[in-house]
């Protein structure tokens, strides 16, 4: 493929609000000041390359709709490489900074591992040359560990040892190339880590055996020098009926019992969070409040659907929240916002993937800005606050110190009488945040 | 009320499978021999107070249907004393040894704290005296900090400090007097313990705060020496829109992090797993290989429905899987199988209370039985163990010890090649225990 | 009760969109004239009587919270004059010409079905008298057959043939009543036609049943003269496991089989939609391209949660969505949008409940506002019109027409070869929705 | 491929119920009669060439798992043969008489139409010489109008004309080879006749355009003397978000609308009933109560998990369940139970296969016993009239004559006064249950 690969589009650029240019942002406004921050370091968005360069329209009850012009189909090197060519291209034209990869996505699998890793470290080549004199670099790298049959039932969790230390190599290569790529962060998604059926399952061994291996991946960070975060993704199910890293708190639960709590971070998914009966900002929140928060794999589901469509977020009231708790957060830096959403299968044009990923980034900024508006006006912080008044007082101290037993508790208790019942004032929180919206 | 309460009903007897009496058990047989134990003592069922004397069929849409004939209506401490004879009546003549009750549940609640406290001082003088003399005991009794408006924020959640007083002193109540009838068990459900909406809501405070609040029962407890187990009951939401003890793994991250994994174990309920899109056997097992599996509250779902219906039990294939995880946990004493199940709304007659007992401790005798079988058995462990043999190996041993790293495994990896893969046997599994229920 | 009910709260004024006053409309501006039509009479908003005069934050697992500060929480026929004036000084403060009731909301059940008839006819001549001299009528009235345990295994399908006869006298009533007072519409909502389990449950003949029971209701309806539309109001579950009127098409599906669907429309309730596994406007959708879009009741649900919470609109994509379907439909006049919403169980300030309309109403006027320039600009209907533009043909014509057959169309498609596919354009789509809102 | 392809495995022989060999029967006993029918006549089993000869265990986050023995992966007609001539040796040695087919699936697509049905015709010829001697035919062919990219906005609704005529031909073509294969039925699963976003979509014009092609599709059936069942098949959603034939109650609904309630029959999926948020037995009922009830897809999903999993049907309290409704329904003939089930991706022993078969075909056999008597025994069905024995009076018939006016009814319900309410027994509903499974 020689050329451009998207001659039709331009570097796309902000017109505002009131443009109606499906090939510019009508939101993000990469140096814009909010906060005292950029626009773009608060937002620090990342393409996949899985979903944008390798997607290709398939579905369980479907053949691949789409294919790009530059794209034979083939899983040959030589595509591989003018894949990567047309992944730098559309950052460069979309002004983003950051890309997400598999190991298997970008390089082709070899017949063996060592052709497979040999593989890899060509594209890493190329991928770094085209780095070059650009402010381009991975968010995070993550091992493929899913797609293979090897890993059928599972990887750090297969009951099979050798597929353990395949999946263990697999990581041990994908981190090193993460790290020469600069990339910033290493993502986990224990995509087959969980179970079909508790009926042929040891689930205390498969559990003992993943603790083991991201202990073992924690060390081989510290040894080569990495100091990007480790990331564990959290999904509830599918591809498996049971997947471990079920939700952010279960999550954090094994990281607690395994020893690995100051090791990994959590990168949240939105599509993810309302799949496990969350809203996308519980799992935010509990991250945070945990200090795990590391990254967000920003999309959203089909609210009737029982499984991950990867859309791109659209809702304005839901972006704005979720902004609310990147900035309580301080922002999520070195992790960013990874598109980790995809064009719906019946979306064929090239025009399509630009169009998407504008959406996706004008609906975070949009959010960002209204956010950052609730942030400093205060109206709804001072409401929350005001709801825990009373906890600032002598027992309140106590209580929160972990020093109030019981017998003060009752004293206190016969002491006040009936409590008076305040209202929780839902309607006009809604109402706050409708009006900043 | 004079006389019999069920004066239509006479002690229910084990009649056999081919009985077509609804007033005797085809299945549970007391004092049968199942693995060296006694039905009984695998089962310790419990009879709810609330559910069986207290329901009274009102639902969101409607009026109570359900008035048993003894009861006015009334919260009278007369009225109280009437019911608690009618328990221990019901208790005698179905051959269940254990009842569960909520401090409000058997006592009115006065003008005070202190005329409450004294009013369930009064009923427990009385279940103490019907207790002499049987082997009727509570399995555990438990605080109610959900139903009066002053819990409407949450209790050891609340927003304010005078409530959290309140239900510290409420608990520490009920702690004693549960410990006085020689309850063998105390419970938290945290009802209310949860958010409405993340706008109002301060999540760290409100968690740090029950945090607190569970230390300080873990020391009553000591203090009174109290010996039973203090439990959690995970639920995921309703009455809340979030419960934070949402499910087994959210709460026992919970214990972890604020240093309680020592001082508490769960209390597993049925309906309360599948609101959580768990299935009740994932549920049980992640409380038993954390080591927490303390007591099920025995119900079930509808599998279209999502809300807490609190049914009986009937499904013999799950009764046999929740046995088979009792089995592997060696018991479940001190805990058991409270019926935390609940007439239908349409259901108004006396004699439906019995039948839906004996339904509910026949399916899950059935289920001991039938599990008994297979795990004696041992076709389905076998296949269980075998799928994880190659783990019985030096560097399978190493993984499990957490000292196996990345470059071994690497080495392991490359002179391994590609590994074989081998069927998961769901299907056959499946059929193993269907041939067994 | 004398004086004013809300007596710190004045009518409710427009202040526009910048306004932070929580007692103003942003939005909603009665007399602004949006493509044509004023904005009051697009929305035509109603209150519902029962959730904002006899709502008391009642839960299943909790007490009453809220009782305002007229109401001394009795049912006696004194209690129900002063909530009904009560209703009538918010309807004028918040500017809402329509209000909803049911028949036992208003007055209280009597002794006997006579008796409870005389007591409503005490507080219709009341209404009727408060209605003189304003604009304010009934958007519609409904009999209330759900709640009085007489109805707990349904009413037109309860099992028993008084049931039935009873809820047809209690219908008859109803209408000649909302008749009376210049109603504008009747609704049914069925609340426990439907069953608990199909064990006990014969399903045709309780279809059958209610099929009589509609039919006897129209009639009713042209013998009295009263000229307003029926509303059956579809809801999937809850208070029973499966009710009868499911969601739109499966309504349609009871009143085409029945020989009823002349008769009656629908009344498309938002949280209703969701807990059917729809969308809010796939409903509309279904109502409207079936000629029965009647009345919406306005409100949602938490996107997690398994049961209908019943709260107040507050989301600008879904409220542009619904009025853009509303205005398909040339507006829904005689029906309109009553407020099936209630303040939430914690939010017991009587300041609440003019937050919590205004929130609504805003939604909606703000949905409308946006609805209109998307429908004015056409650019959404051009994409929509284009894709369908192969349909412009002398075969679409036939295929239209129902006159295609399969040898026609064969030869055609042998002639035509492969067709070439084209994009969806979803994410344009919404790309355009996003900027209109 | 020479010889055999199950050359390990033998006719699979009925053992009874004690037997724990896992190729052989335990329940079902072909030849054994049961309410005067020989079970194979009630069950009229089929197996589904996609699932079993074409499904290759890949999902949409992994590569096929499984390849046959026989099969080298190819789309080649070579190939197609050989599964053809795979397929009849496994239903003779699982012993059924019955298989189900998509044109697609045992014939490759061409280069165009005309050359995709000379494929067809190739294998329909070789099936057809297959079938000779045997008492083996299709209970069903169906056209795969999902698959091929041209149909990834719908075929019958897709909003290109050249896609409508295209998917025309392709159910012109697949109805005459069922027709000449001696098939008893033919099925319509609308895949992608649905939508993806009603943003983009006119919802009526696509379903006047399915109403067309249905109308076609039954004119061709009577031109071509085909006898046999057009069956229309509910699922809610998936791969659309919106399915138009979403569930029974509104595939009737379309098919009264459109005219066509005469020509089309339903066939139920088991899997398809619960995405939809009902139990297998509620759609089943639903279409039986409107004398639609010709088919079953039998298989069950995941109670937990939001899309199809398609897995063998192993519960026997639901097997009993459906089988009653099929006694009830006289059978299901011409119609049958088609095992739409897939192993699990993870399944890849030849004999898993068999074992998958022969569990779903022991549970529906089991449920046949247990339906069968609980039938002839009467306790339930009797416990059903006797609710509805109040009809059974002079205004009941007039009732379920649609003749009992409001004033009527008005008239008894003063004179009958309050009605007695009477228990609805669920529980003991339940338990007989209980007692026959």
């Amino acid at each position: 493929w020689e050329g451009e690969f998207f001659p039709n589009v331009s570097t796309i650029k902000y017109e505002g609000p009131s443009s109606r240019n499906p090939l510019a942002y009508r939101w993000y406004n990469a140096e814009q000041v909010i906060l005292g921050k950029k626009m773009k370091d608060w937002l620090r968005f990342s393409v996949a390359f899985w979903h944008s360069f390798r997607g290709d329209g398939g579905d369980p009850f479907g053949s691949p709709t789409r294919r790009w012009p530059w794209d034979d189909g083939t899983n040959s090197l030589e595509m591989a490489k003018i894949r990567m060519r047309a992944n730098f291209e559309f950052l460069e034209k979309l002004g983003v900074e950051y890309w997400c990869f598999h190991d298997r996505d970008i390089a082709p699998e070899g017949a063996t591992l060592q052709e497979s890793n040999r593989n890899l470290d060509k594209l890493v080549a190329l991928a770094k040359r085209l780095q070059e004199g650009t402010n381009i670099r991975p968010l995070w790298g993550t091992a493929q560990l899913f797609k293979h049959p090897r890993y059928m039932h599972g990887a750090a969790t297969s009951p099979d040892v050798k597929v353990f230390a395949y999946a263990a190599a697999q990581v041990k290569k994908t981190m090193e190339v993460t790290h020469e790529l600069g990339g910033e962060n290493y993502v986990f998604w224990g995509g087959r880590e969980g179970y079909q059926t508790l009926l042929n399952t040891d689930m205390k061994k498969e559990l003992d055996h993943m603790g083991s291996f991201l202990k073992a991946a924690a060390a081989w960070k510290k040894k080569i020098g990495f100091e990007g975060t480790l990331l564990l993704e959290p999904k509830p199910q599918e591809p498996t009926k049971h997947q471990y890293d079920w939700d952010a708190a279960t999550t954090i639960s094994f990281l607690q019992k395994y020893g690995l709590l100051g090791d990994f971070k959590l990168n949240i998914e939105c599509n993810h969070a309302t799949l496990a009966g969350h809203s996308c900002v519980h799992e935010l929140e509990v991250a945070r409040i945990n200090g795990v928060l590391g990254n967000i794999d920003a999309n959203t589901g089909d609210a009737q659907t029982g499984w991950d469509t990867d859309q791109f977020l659209t809702n304005t009231e839901e972006a704005t929240l979720i902004m609310l708790t990147v900035i309580k957060n301080g922002g999520l830096a070195p992790g960013g916002f990874n598109f980790d959403a995809k064009l719906r299968r019946e979306s064929i044009d090239v025009e399509d993937l630009f169009i998407a990923h504008i959406l996706g980034m004008d609906t975070l900024a949009r959010g960002l800005v209204n956010a950052a508006k609730l942030y400093e006006d205060g109206v709804l912080s001072n409401l929350v606050n005001s709801r825990y008044g009373s906890f600032d007082s002598e027992i309140g101290a106590q209580i929160e110190a972990g020093t109030a037993d019981f017998e003060t508790l009752e004293k206190y208790a016969f002491e006040w009488g009936e409590p008076a019942i305040t209202s929780g004032k839902q309607e006009l929180a809604e109402m706050i945040l409708h009006s900043y919206t």
